[in-house]
């Protein structure tokens, strides 16, 4: 007998929101049958059903208990999945829905940001003897006790990948409202283009910058599991863009895609006496804190003395000067200054691994248009370029157009 | 080392409506922690949140899947659980939710009106070994396999007593909005009384008259397994009513209190004609469409033709007009007839076993007043008296008279 093909799919909460838009999915799960023997569909709550319970949670504790948190948050996958199975059903479907912890999904006790440690692959195989279709509850999971569990925001892109990594050999659909993934931001680049392909490590670099598509610890466990997965949109046909392993056509750009974020805060200590251990002085405090430090420059001494700049997300600024403050009368540093109108700018490609020069084309092409360098970083697939917020569009346009993300390449 | 001393106290929808509401629980939990060495407290959804989630099923589908129609409103009471206990540990106390699917507590798998099979007594014990406080969900369970399952409605005063029983030698404190149970309703008789103790007999058929306070199977349940069950407001502080097993001082009583049910409907076949078998045909179909006939009278016969009358909810009238139509054309008999403007009231008390005469007494004293009878029957320890609705204030405060029910019985 030929192995059952099995398909996931997921369903975000735009997709999931109304009765109507539950229909267009219910149209997907069909058009999945059609291509595979078995569907396991992965839900997230209807949109904004999440925000509600929390907020719910806000008005009856000022701290509320995290467990009890995941107890309730939980419910709201809860409802689309019995909701949409309801659907199936009433089109004939052999359905059913699951819970995470009737699988079970098996996380570690993180309430709230929990880690799946392992999936009942059998009993998952059993219910699929059963029944054409399963719908699942994405986002939770429970402990090896059996509470209750959810993953974080985002967390049902990793419950589909998770699911598909353990069927084994299993595509994964994550159905969103939008094509693919672009070359960039559509709404700031008419030139953009959707990909036909990406790797998982030009993906992971594009969803550490802040794009929506796929969640981040989605990508790192498709990669791990070698899980291909393919973004596409619940509203229309197009086959979207696969999300897949590095191919030498991959390899054959310089550049696969821009990104940025505006989400950034620049703060400098000048005059840093630069003796050995400042660095950790510095940044010691602002981590053990909680504050997520982005791109960090310290200048050559001068006279010993340094200038120490780095970028941080801007809710943390007011945490971050409060501390840094105490820093630099500890340290002795001159001045703590700050700017919150910067943006990062990013071109990500595996294919600049093999070739110098790429980040010198970005400096040239920014700068001919006078848009001043304010900090640098670099990785092995990544030129990360700070500027001021301002230029951020123009300066998206400048890299798309000259690392010719416009051309179509077949 | 002394036994652990456990109390199941049960809360209804309207005390976990709001957080105002759920404060006023908190205190009884702490209250219920000051004369018990642990608590598990039963909550049902909060009002209206069961409601609109299967008005929800409604929207999405002309004849829901029950079995989905569970896991969806399951999600109820899982809200409440969450937010309680939520409160509890803000205020210090050890306590966690458990869901009944985590306990177990196992049901057949009559999806929506699914029957307790049994209880995980000794993990619920261990879980009291951990915490103070369980905040368990009422009103639902799982399968054997794992399935959400609901109890139907009323199904938390259910959940409750089983919690009580499977912990044996416990008492069950049912909050509510009311201050126990009366001996007929305040509302229409302002000299109805506060009982202190009643029999689990008496509450059955005082339930089964339609009586709010308690679901007819939980009482069915406590009194099975001898669970001290007490009727209690969640906003007084108010000893309440005790149900639990007959002693001399209830029979000492002839009757313990008055009910009476509005959701009547007679229908009479005239001139039937009395041949072996016509109550069956009469009552076969009703039957088999699954009509409840309440009372049911059949006259002597007189030329060999008789009439047939029986009592109905009223929901059923049109369903039971047109069955009774085909039964009245097949059998021969010579009409039809109805009324909706009739009611029954009853007295009730098990002291009324070794009495006779308690019905001879009832009657004068309506036919005195110029109430017409127009269908009696009784039971051990039930007199029902069928009269026209517009009597019905009038007969009740009557017989609350008449039995003594106004006199306090120390």
């Amino acid at each position: 007998m030929a192995a059952m093909k099995i398909l996931v799919q997921k369903f975000g909460g735009t997709s999931v929101a109304t009765l109507e838009r539950m229909q267009k999915v219910r149209e997907k799960v069909e058009d999945g049958l059609g291509r595979a023997d078995k569907v396991v569909a992965v839900l997230s709550a209807r949109a904004g059903d999440t925000d509600n319970l929390l907020a719910l949670a806000g008005q009856w504790s000022k701290n509320p208990d995290r467990a009890e948190c995941d107890v309730l948050a939980s419910t709201g996958e809860q409802v689309s999945v019995a909701l949409f199975t309801m659907l199936l059903k009433d089109g004939g479907i052999k359905a059913r829905s699951l819970l995470a912890c009737q699988i079970p999904v098996v996380t570690d006790d993180s309430f709230g940001r929990a880690r799946i440690r392992s999936i009942g692959s059998e009993a998952l195989r059993a219910f699929l003897d059963r029944y054409d279709v399963l719908v699942v509850t994405g986002f939770q999971g429970c402990t090896e006790d059996g509470r209750v569990t959810t993953l974080g925001r985002g967390g049902s892109d990793t419950s589909a990948v998770a699911l598909a990594a353990a069927l084994g050999s299993v595509e994964c659909e994550i159905y969103t409202d939008v094509d693919g993934v672009y070359t960039t931001d559509p709404n700031i680049c008419s030139a953009a283009r959707k990909m036909d392909r990406v790797a998982y490590s030009e993906m992971l670099e594009m969803a550490s910058m802040g794009a929506k598509v796929l969640h981040i610890r989605s990508v790192e466990f498709a990669q791990k599991y070698n899980v291909p997965v393919r973004v596409r949109s619940t509203f229309n046909d197009d086959p979207g863009t696969l999300v897949t392993q590095e191919d030498s056509s991959m390899e054959a750009l310089l550049v696969s895609g821009i990104a940025y974020d505006r989400d950034q805060a620049r703060v400098t200590l000048h005059d840093v006496p630069d003796v050995p251990g400042v660095a950790a002085a510095v940044f010691g405090p602002l981590s053990e804190k909680g504050v997520l430090v982005d791109m960090i420059v310290q200048n050559t001494s001068l006279d010993g003395l340094t200038d120490i700049t780095f970028t941080i997300s801007r809710k943390d600024l007011k945490h971050t000067l409060e501390i840094t403050a105490e820093v630099a009368a500890k340290t002795g540093a001159a001045e703590v200054v700050h700017d919150v109108n910067v943006a990062k700018v990013s071109a990500i490609g595996v294919g600049m691994r093999n070739h110098s020069g790429v980040a010198a084309r970005a400096f040239a092409a920014l700068t001919q248009e006078g848009i001043n360098i304010l900090m640098i970083s670099t990785s092995e697939i990544k030129i990360t370029i700070l500027i001021q917020e301002k230029y951020v569009e123009l300066a998206v346009r400048i890299l798309h157009d000259t690392f010719g993300l416009d051309w179509d390449v077949a």
